[in-house]
């Protein structure tokens, strides 16, 4: 069973003033999550976590994340941007993209970023287009074929996007280091929301190997080894959680029996999550508004898929609470869904629930990451606020609902 | 073979001037492929198209549409302004929205748009939150089941989240009679992107037939039938394109056989087309940036899904031209990406291409619907701008692109 972390009658104190549809934070949830993650890594002195700032690039939410101690992991020129804003800076800015532009390389390395190179041929498209490269740099790495997740699950890097093969990897450190270059990383991200303990200790066997490689073929020990993100969350109420304890634990072991065994004890972890510190902890409060009998029980929201795309574009579960009836009986099937004229706007299907009735609250749960940055302007729809519930118990805006004239900013002429 | 609207050369001149990415719309093709409506729905004398807004929410794109005699089918509050604003009037919008919010339909009443009622439920709910009905509202028809869409393809109706049963309908049609109503519609849509001449006269039998349902059983005539959106346009080159003027005969048949044999042959016909607007006249232009030779060729392009979402969420095919190399052979094999760290963000996988270089213009064709106006600002990543390629050959910016500033408009504060 899934329990939301607000309860009715917060939420109908946080309703009589702020409007239906927002997202909604939880600042402990976040903070002793954050805190679970840096004890699970507490025997790596180096380690940090860089935040996946497209998961909720939000300044508030990125502000407690600094606070417990991560950097940020950006994407592209306005991530670095707000991060920057957000006062980020140097080696707390990790700059993971592909395909990218001269000018976002440019104002990473102006930033003193870490720069992580996804391909091979960023090397001298860098040279030719920024200068120099900086000091500190990593390299993404994929393995290509597929890789084994855990026992039962497989993916395939293969027919990713991302990085270099290893062959690419090794010429790379070459160049780097004969560029100037003084520290390394090595990165890699090979599967998305694994609940398994195995994962990360299974992907951080492969870039132990890979570290100790390079620096048999070409001498450079690598300062750190970024995992990157993929650590899951249950969106499923019987999914079990992952134990960050135990991932800890399982990279631990990997790091004493490959890197300290190599006389490489002194390389820092570093990871990149997004899910796994945000979605929990944040939920789309919406209201019912109105309920179809056709050929279906249709409940429609005053949210849709604007407020929150994961549904619509993957068919991802999110678990639905009617606030106030969790120990009701889910004796009601129902589709629950937005308002868009598109018909994969629907936030659950043939979902077991409990009678709704108009006006209640629907809590749509783990919409922290992927959430509202996921959200377009699609039918004319407008993004929500966001609320953040503070440790003390008090709300605070931390962003607010677009309006029509933010739609409209870009219109050149009406008529 | 599918060619672009625009040739290399205007290609250099426009992107001189304005940097890639852009949407480019073709002022002409517009025009002209409005007129063929028209033309082929000639023989009854109150059509009207009424533009699907959601497709391309743009003045510009309206004002033109607006010239070649259509209205704006719209789907949300901000539609409705967007039009307002666009000097759109009265019963020259249709709103047709689902899980409508009471504001929604006040607005709509207020504008003199014609209300398309979603569901039977609503009525009770308009009386209740709105007031008195308009003169002039319709009714929105699901049949259930499935649906015969040509002699090949079915759709699943009973699946959709739209509409009416046909009790419903009849009794909805009652209510609205006693409630004050003088002009009645009945709308459906049951397939879409159907590219076939068949799939508009078998959806208007089927409404013509309700039509002649509905007098028998409560007296009313419909003054329109609303066949809403569903005609498709060839997206791959080897597919054929729906050939209008035998749709509009094929309509005028089944207008003659089954509501001209019974004396209503006063029932104009209304039409919610977006993507058969707007989609062909319209193409997305961006630079090859990067190539990637891992286990996969990979051009990386300076847009992104932010620019266009259907490849990412729909899988949908999309035809690329590398402009002025129209005539080269396709015999290199690429999957051309994005720059979002999503691996869905590929506009084509395995498509066979002419060679690419660096700097070559990418025309990414039939975006001039669900393109802009689907996109989203994920990864930090901005909307691009809009141009018009006007009939007389000049390129006007019909929307600026966004800025760091648009993205962080919403938040509240930084640190």
């Amino acid at each position: 069973m899934k329990v939301p972390f607000v309860t009715k009658s917060q939420l109908d104190q946080i309703t009589a003033q702020y409007p239906t549809p927002f997202h909604l934070y939880d600042e402990k949830g976040i903070r002793e999550n954050a805190r679970r993650l840096n004890a699970a890594f507490a025997w790596n002195p180096g380690f940090r976590e860089y935040f996946a700032v497209k998961a909720t690039p939000t300044p508030a939410i990125l502000k407690i994340l600094a606070e417990e101690g991560c950097g940020v992991d950006c994407s592209s020129l306005v991530e670095l941007e707000l991060s920057e804003k957000c006062g980020f800076t140097g080696k707390n800015i990790m700059f993971s993209s592909n395909a990218t532009p001269a000018e976002e390389y440019r104002y990473a390395k102006q930033l003193g970023a870490i720069i992580n190179f996804d391909d091979f041929t960023h090397l001298a498209y860098f040279r030719e287009n920024v200068g120099d490269f900086p000091e500190t740099v990593c390299c993404r790495f994929n393995p290509g074929g597929s890789f084994q997740v855990t026992n039962d699950i497989m993916d395939t890097p293969g027919d990713a996007k991302y990085g270099m093969t290893r062959d690419q990897m090794i010429e790379a450190f070459r160049i780097l280091r004969d560029g100037g270059v003084k520290h390394f990383g090595i990165h890699a991200f090979l599967a998305s929301n694994v609940l398994s303990n195995e994962y990360y200790p299974l992907l951080a066997r492969v870039m132990f190997q890979l570290a100790v490689d390079i620096k048999r073929e070409t001498g450079i020990a690598v300062s750190f080894v970024n995992l990157s993100g993929g650590i899951g969350i249950p969106y499923r109420p019987d999914e079990t959680p992952c134990d960050i304890m135990v991932i800890g634990e399982g990279v631990r072991r990997a790091y004493e029996e490959i890197l300290a065994a190599e006389g490489m004890g002194d390389v820092s972890i570093y990871t990149e999550l997004g899910r796994f510190m945000l979605a929990p902890y944040g939920c789309l409060v919406a209201r019912a508004l109105h309920f179809k009998h056709i050929y279906k029980e249709y409940v429609g929201l005053d949210a849709c898929a604007a407020n929150l795309m994961r549904p619509a574009m993957y068919g991802a579960y999110h678990h639905i609470t009617v606030s106030g009836k969790e120990d009701k009986p889910c004796d009601h099937i129902y589709d629950v869904t937005g308002s868009l004229c598109e018909n994969n706007d629907k936030f659950a299907i043939d979902r077991p629930l409990p009678e709704i009735e108009y006006g209640d609250l629907i809590i749509i749960h783990d919409t922290g990451a992927h959430g509202h940055s996921m959200g377009y302007n699609y039918n004319g729809k407008l993004r929500s606020a966001e609320l953040l519930l503070c440790c003390d118990g008090s709300v605070r805006m931390i962003r607010r609902a677009e309006t029509a004239d933010d739609y409209f900013a870009t219109i050149r002429d009406f008529i």
